[in-house]
């Protein structure tokens, strides 16, 4: 116990050199090491993909299934994905030293606001191996070291990563400990993690609930939370028949162990006898469950009644909540409530409609006619990022390079006094 | 003591409830009931006067003396400069809905970045009353809802201009409870505040270093910390006398309360013999106490000799401590480690010194041959501010309207679908 205490303890000292160093980079010899990380990770495809085996076979057999499952494999999709965000990441402008605002003032004082690193960020996610290059990489695009602590589940495939991402630093001239992993699991070293706070500048801890609160209150660390996704998709009562199908499925269906599926359909009752016949029809050709409301279950009376908790449950798996909404207003009220501020969408033709929509829901990404599957840095057209924060403070919805730094203002006189 | 945490409770949930009106009222509105503040102040000057004098007698009564008493009084220049202020935030551009980025993606898919309120604001803050309209209006303009709790000193005095702000509100049809302020000394109210994490967004601290400690580790809320300022001012090898000495002397003198006023001043170990003697009789003629490092009584043996304490000493006094300092890494070094990351800087000549100091020293305000009593919302053409950050995340400097904001992504679509 001692013993990983002290280890932590390193980590975080070896960061913040690092993190002295990293400042005096270009970010040039940053870009080059990010973009010698894919053939690092081609290197070690082979003993990454027994690694991956040996987890997945071990969280099978701690009793994981399905669609966690899934989340855990590396796939030659999965692993092609990473190798083209990591050469994306590696191409985006430098977001260090960016002149976030500028002026001269009448005095002839000029005032620069300056992008610069955070310093040191810790973060902690669940058991996706492709947040290992994801972050990484995002975190030294921006001139920040980076404390990885994956699920545990993840834990051989995750060195395997890491340590493929290192060996790009060392041979690019930057320092080794701007990538670090905690390479043991159990609570016990996070724990350690979270007491860091004179080293790590912030915590980013991405997955459920409670493991996100129970982080968010055991640190002194400044935190940016990202909960899970408890998303919905309105459909108005204009909404038109077939784009309402379209969208309703490809947001739950498109892939449903991820944060930004679709978790509640919330129909407007002037169109429920229109759509939701079709509805069911498309769910069930997907293997969807539906789960409704008692006035959904009027018009679908097959269908399981959804109780109080379904509401506010992701299930990262084929069942849906259907809900029925008199109105937007009803809808919007539902989705602050029950919502957890991720993603939101309506499907509408009306322009009214649309900007009250946008206007009124509270949530880091609100989506007209569009599937809610399509919010994320990728889509957004901010290469990778480290995750999609539900918080408002600093960063909200993706979590890009450019989020991950501060500013400093630079002011340049010439001998100029206050009055 | 339980109707205290009632009060706290009610006093959260009612500006939860002026935030979803907030949310709702044009900018116009905003602009409107900030620019009717001035006449509303100027309606209770003679009442302002009477209230400032009894908590400024209550004060001397209580042992406050010197710059904390100045601080505290409000004379006719400093509630001119509440008027002008206010006048200033009226007319400043809308923060709200603002396009922060904006594209279209090859698919067709609209993406845009649009500042929204950050909801409801507590401010925590030492005995200056003019912190009382700056915060309440920089805050209604972003179209939050704000908490105040200024130093017990100054509760008379703050009551009334709160009071006389929320007439302002009422008249113009917003919300009354968009700025509240609480109405009891002592530290139980705090406590109380502190609680709210239900209700309250964020919390931002400023005062000395004790008070900000505790609040940051006492409270669920995100803290935007504006800790003291510990500002230096590093006069290399190749200052101008004339400039270094007038910098030196403005930057300590022009007002010593205040948070961005010097407290070390570096000099360059190869200017020392050249500049010594002549800051000397400067800061003689201005009454400032210089106490010195080994090396600059040398130079100067009449004066004290600065402990190890002096160093991190914000004195809000006219006593400055003085350092010899071997070249401009050596600045660096001391600056990073004894400031406070508020506000430092440097005079030279020289291009390549100016940018290895704004590079190299990780502050908030790095300033080239300025004073830096020019760090700060006003000189940098911010309009009023609630303060000045000395953390990194989401705020860092000056804390204008603008920073007061997050954000939301909204995406339009035409049935756009994820692949």
């Amino acid at each position: 116990m001692n013993s990983l205490k002290e280890k932590t303890l390193l980590m975080g000292r070896q960061a913040q050199s690092a993190v002295r160093v990293l400042a005096t980079l270009s970010g040039e010899m940053r870009q080059n090491a990010i973009a010698a990380m894919p053939a690092k990770l081609l290197a070690v495809k082979n003993e990454l993909s027994k690694a991956n085996a040996v987890d997945v076979e071990e969280a099978r057999t701690n009793g994981l299934e399905g669609p966690k499952i899934k989340r855990l494999q590396i796939t030659d999709k999965v692993f092609d994905y990473m190798l083209n965000r990591l050469e994306e990441v590696a191409q985006l402008p430098d977001p260090l030293n960016r002149v976030l605002e500028g002026h001269t003032r009448p005095n002839g004082l000029r005032v620069e606001k300056i992008s610069v690193p955070l310093g040191v960020i810790g973060i902690i996610y669940e058991s996706r191996p492709n947040v290992t290059p994801d972050a990484a990489s995002v975190c030294l695009k921006s001139g920040n070291a980076v404390i990885l602590r994956g699920g545990s589940e993840s834990l051989r495939t995750n060195v395997v990563l890491a340590d493929a991402m290192i060996s790009a630093l060392q041979e690019n001239g930057v320092p080794q400990h701007a990538v670090q992993i905690i390479r043991v699991p159990g609570h016990e070293a996070v724990d350690e993690l979270l007491k860091l706070d004179q080293y790590i500048n912030v915590l980013i801890p991405r997955g459920g609930k409670g493991l996100i609160r129970r982080i968010a209150e055991g640190t002194r660390i400044p935190v940016i939370k990202h909960y899970e996704g408890i998303c919905h998709l309105y459909l108005a009562e204009d909404a038109p028949d077939e784009m309402a199908v379209a969208l309703s499925v490809n947001s739950k269906c498109q892939r449903v162990e991820v944060c930004n599926a679709l978790e509640n359909l919330l129909v407007d009752l002037k169109s429920a006898e229109r759509l939701l016949p079709k509805l069911k029809q498309a769910f069930d050709n997907n293997g969807v469950e539906l789960r409704g409301c008692e006035r959904t279950r009027l018009y679908l009376p097959g269908i399981e009644q959804a109780v109080e908790e379904d509401w506010s449950t992701e299930y990262l798996a084929p069942i849906l909540s259907v809900k029925i909404v008199d109105g937007l207003n009803e809808a919007v009220d539902f989705i602050n409530t029950y919502g957890s501020g991720h993603t939101d969408g309506i499907v509408t033709r009306s322009l009214e409609r649309a900007n009250r929509f946008v206007n009124a829901v509270d949530s880091a990404s609100v989506l007209v006619n569009a599937s809610t599957r399509l919010s994320g840095g990728g889509d957004y057209g901010m290469g990778a990022v480290v995750g999609i924060s539900t918080d408002k403070l600093h960063a909200r919805g993706p979590v890009g390079p450019n989020d991950l730094t501060s500013y400093k203002w630079v002011v340049y006189g010439d001998g100029h006094l206050r009055q």
